[in-house]
């Protein structure tokens, strides 16, 4: 029974300062550390452990993943890191506060561009230099295949290749696998994996923190799911994310 | 011009006692952070970088790589570890006070068994819990593949195919590459390098904490190298190595 650990890196300096981050490299906050052991002392406690790490090439799914091997006393596991694990691109809108932003375009617009799944924010212009192709960490990469916005459905358009060119090849071999990675590119793993329609997919939340446990048949086809931790906390923590996205929210982190 | 550093890491917790390591995984000390942390200091203000980093499968390099990364803004660089980078394994003296088994077999020999290239400490007892059969991290490879003791020329032996199948092609691709690894790993690496006689290599003494600076043209000879850092600090830090492996010194780390 092949196994994959899903792990939401915890709260970042943006996430706590309600700005919009997605390819921004911002670093964990103090409860996002904490969250992050947190999560390591649930599988350690769970008896789990696991072969090989994938990871996005932004420092809170790195530094998550990091602490989670270090308390684990798995530092010697490998590591793969790709862009395709990122977050979801907020284009333009990536250091914008998440309240003013709604004030100025409306929070029906901001809860469009946030879940919408085939919804863009607006680009990030080519002279930008929040642009990532000024990033050294794509240099090799085609600047043209750099996204300046994404929406869900391109998230998961850049996610799902990976899946199936590295990590699905490392589960056929036996190996118990770990992600480190982020709210929107999980959620396109999990839409795949649970086969989530394109309509209620904006209404899947994934809790910061708590490890989230899939057991897979054979032939990759996921036969069930489950959180690690207590679930009253869990199911608090998934409606947080839920109320970040809601209309209705006015002080949405 | 390709460039290669090398960096050794910084003390580790038996390093302080004077108990012989080897293959045995224990973590920096609070001195080894701080080494490491001047290290990526020295680079960062060197104005250097790196595409690409190299470590064991031991928790003392991984460490010092990870505090590099992390202080010079480099946690998204791929990371690749390999058993074939870590330090020489000293055997059965693995877990042994160094001035105690100097006493009970003679400053001599255990002289001999630290920097004779071609003499091996005693071996593992194949069921000794030690051996590293015994450890997950290895359960990939074949159990006859694993060593129960090494000479520097067998440390040699594991790392240069590693050098020439992983790291050279990544210098080919004009890629700059860190090495954070051990001090005969890096010290079997140097001899190859700078084609060190096999009679003098003992007097080679590579500090910790010092990064190591190899330049080299395209078919990969060295040209020059240096340190980064204080020279009088580096010849102390030097100094410091060399009388630990001298049979005058009774206090040896």
């Amino acid at each position: 029974m092949a196994q994959v650990i899903l792990l939401r890196h915890g709260e970042s300096l943006w996430n706590r300062e309600g700005i919009f981050t997605g390819w921004t490299d911002v670093d964990l906050s103090e409860q996002g550390i904490a969250e992050a052991q947190h999560a390591a002392a649930l599988l350690r406690d769970g008896g789990y452990t696991f072969d090989l790490a994938y990871t996005s090439v932004l420092k809170r799914a790195i530094r998550t993943l990091w602490i989670v091997m270090d308390d684990m006393d798995l530092m010697y596991v490998p590591v793969q890191r790709s862009w395709r694990l990122n977050e979801k691109s907020y284009g333009a809108l990536q250091g914008l506060n998440k309240r003013e932003t709604a004030e100025k375009y409306g929070e029906e617009q901001v809860h469009l561009w946030r879940r919408g799944y085939d919804v863009r924010p607006p680009p990030l212009p080519w002279d930008d230099p929040r642009h990532p192709r000024f990033d050294p960490r794509y240099a090799d990469m085609q600047p043209g295949e750099l996204p300046a916005t994404e929406s869900l459905q391109d998230t998961l358009d850049r996610t799902l290749p990976y899946w199936h060119e590295q990590i699905a090849g490392s589960l056929r071999d036996g190996k118990t696998v770990l992600i480190s990675a982020h709210g929107n590119s999980l959620r396109a793993l999990v839409k795949y994996l649970d086969d989530v329609p394109d309509e209620t997919i904006a209404g899947l939340n994934i809790p910061t923190g708590y490890p989230l446990i899939y057991e897979m048949d054979d032939d990759l086809n996921a036969v069930r799911h489950f959180y690690l931790g207590d679930p009253d906390e869990i199911a608090r923590a998934a409606q947080a994310v839920a109320k970040q996205a809601a209309p209705e929210t006015k002080t949405g982190r």
